[in-house]
């Protein structure tokens, strides 16, 4: 720690671990592939203890990301965003490494992909179980028909099942609600299965973010495959929505403590939005971009009540801190900040520096 | 245009040129210094062709960022960003190096550097005036004192002047706001000016960010330089405080478009949070995260009313479009998105495509 120059992204990795190892005994329980998504840890290390505890099929956001991973040597990958036809060469190469699935909304799409396809390559059809961000409605036979005729028509393609991300689980305003969510997307999902599953007896059905994921205990019969990948780090989004507990998160950024403000309680800290991105929260009756946290030898406190990040600039963090937590900050100093949403505070670092010392690198 | 495959940051050279020139010429006119912030462009091209007109001084926000100017061969720079201490073997490089001023906010600050500082140093105070995020009060002359008490104790430090960033001109609601927040800054800064140039004959002002450089045509008397940096790209929040018109705007970002919802006029492209990053603003009564754009050969028309980016994930960009803009949008096909604010998009690239089709790396 006391090295840090600059704003540094912290991995508790004994928490992160302690993370995995609940949603693989959980997937284990419940008798589902976890498929951690590495969108989040976009990590080979961390890739590789999922590997250790017998987890051996990922998902990634991005072609480029499962490039990565492939050259890593991971073999089974899931690009979990609507295929985008204009990487059709990447795509190939992929495909010609490890077994690739791809995501199709539209019949468009896998028309184009398949005139180019050289490997072959399964296919999830994504389902939109209440998100109305993207997929095809669940009653949309003529839509969910048009892609199983292009999928057959191709001898490269193969239908693999359907695949939901009820992202709208992360809108909830209580566990209640998730577990709603969760009921309702996996319901829709299990009349798709048994509609389709005559004429393709070995679909899957794959779905899963982290707050459903994460407490979600029942309500998962019929469901093959989970794909969260968040809870490997967790964030002040999930504490709020009840998904883990506030010591769960494991990834903080250290910031230096660049100037002291004692007529307002306010600190700054170097540490911007290009390092801990835009995202921000309603937090305890504030809006709010993290919230500051003491660093210890081996990590870092709790937060404290009255102290949170009220402002971003490209550089510059704004702290309103209590005065108890004010009078420990000095010049020069650093302070730790958890972030609002991990996947994007760690998607902008290059590497991780773990509470131990050592560093790994990210994609 | 035809061979990008996933999200692209593009360059209309043409329109940055033209922003450049506008705002060297103006500061010619007024006899200011322009010493450009190139933090958000990031680009020794970019930096090259100031150097062209004549600019040869500049601003970054980061010594990493000045360390990558430094080894391009810019040779007078200063950091704009409270001087963070930890970095002092940073400083000592680039100060054997090159010219560097940083900027100080309080003596414990320039207590702790000069210990261990090696090479010369101008030192800016940075003033509050009226941003409220950082600086000294400018009627603190106890915090003033303090500060050049220990810039004269050190043969190292020279006492520079006094600096300003009117961050508070962002929060303007129309051009005669900024416009008092201009001349209120500038008041604030002569004053300082007054009462210290007796005993600091060749103190300098410099205060400067885009809204005002952009639209004040006076009120600039006793200022020495002037460091706006966004007014190269300009950006969607700058049309809307009228510092620049949309065809100024010189970056926007190529999406892939990969699935369409016509039930709701909706188009899902490939380009997120992690491309665009998550700045939002209000813009015609939605909230918005960039305005798509139609790519022309040569760059990209002008937004047409009913289009908006609604919503942004990590990877998938949310386009909410009118019948007509839907119509033309096709998966596979490309689109262009204009940023809510250019810094942090840049910020995010390796390089910039030029709309002739060159490669520029970046920072």
């Amino acid at each position: 720690m006391e090295e840090i120059e600059s704003p540094t992204l912290l991995l508790n990795w004994q928490t992160a671990k302690a993370n995995i190892d609940r949603m693989v005994e959980k997937a284990r329980r419940h008798q589902l592939r976890l498929r951690p998504h590495l969108k989040t840890a976009q990590c080979l290390q961390i890739a590789r203890y999922f590997e250790e505890k017998g987890v051996e099929q990922f998902t990634c956001s991005s072609f480029s990301m499962a490039s990565f991973f492939a050259e890593g040597g991971i073999k089974d990958i899931t690009v979990a965003f609507p295929v985008n036809v204009r990487e059709t060469k990447t795509i190939n190469a992929l495909a010609a490494q490890i077994r690739l699935n791809i995501l199709a909304v539209n019949a468009e799409s896998l028309a184009l992909l398949k005139n180019d396809l050289r490997h072959p390559v399964g296919v999830f059809l994504k389902i939109d179980v209440g998100t109305h961000r993207t997929g095809l409605l669940p009653e949309d036979e003529t839509g969910i028909g048009a892609c199983l005729r292009e999928i057959e028509s191709s001898n490269l393609l193969t239908f693999r099942g359907f695949l939901a991300h009820a992202g709208h689980s992360y809108t909830a305003r209580s566990s209640e609600e998730i577990l709603n969510v969760h009921h309702e997307s996996t319901g829709i999902l299990r009349r798709l299965k048994s509609k389709y599953q005559h004429r393709y007896p070995g679909l899957e059905l794959s779905t899963g973010d982290t707050p459903t994921c994460s407490l979600a205990d029942e309500g998962w019969n019929g469901i093959d495959e989970i794909r969260p990948g968040n809870f490997v780090f967790y964030d002040l989004m999930q504490v709020a929505l009840g998904s883990c507990r506030m010591k769960d998160v494991a990834v903080a950024l250290a910031c230096p403590v660049v100037a002291l403000h004692p007529d307002r309680h306010e600190a700054i800290v170097y540490g911007g939005g290009v390092h801990l991105s835009k995202d921000r929260m309603a937090w305890k009756g504030n809006e709010i971009f993290g919230l500051p946290v003491e660093l210890t030898k081996s990590g870092w406190k709790l937060p404290e009540p009255g102290n949170y990040v009220r402002s971003l600039s490209q550089e510059h963090g704004v702290l309103h801190c209590s005065p108890h937590f004010f009078e420990k900050l000095k010049t020069g100093s650093l302070t730790g900040i958890l972030p609002v949403h991990s996947c994007m505070m760690v998607d902008i670092a290059d590497e991780y520096l773990l509470t131990t010392g050592e560093r790994w690198e990210k994609m």
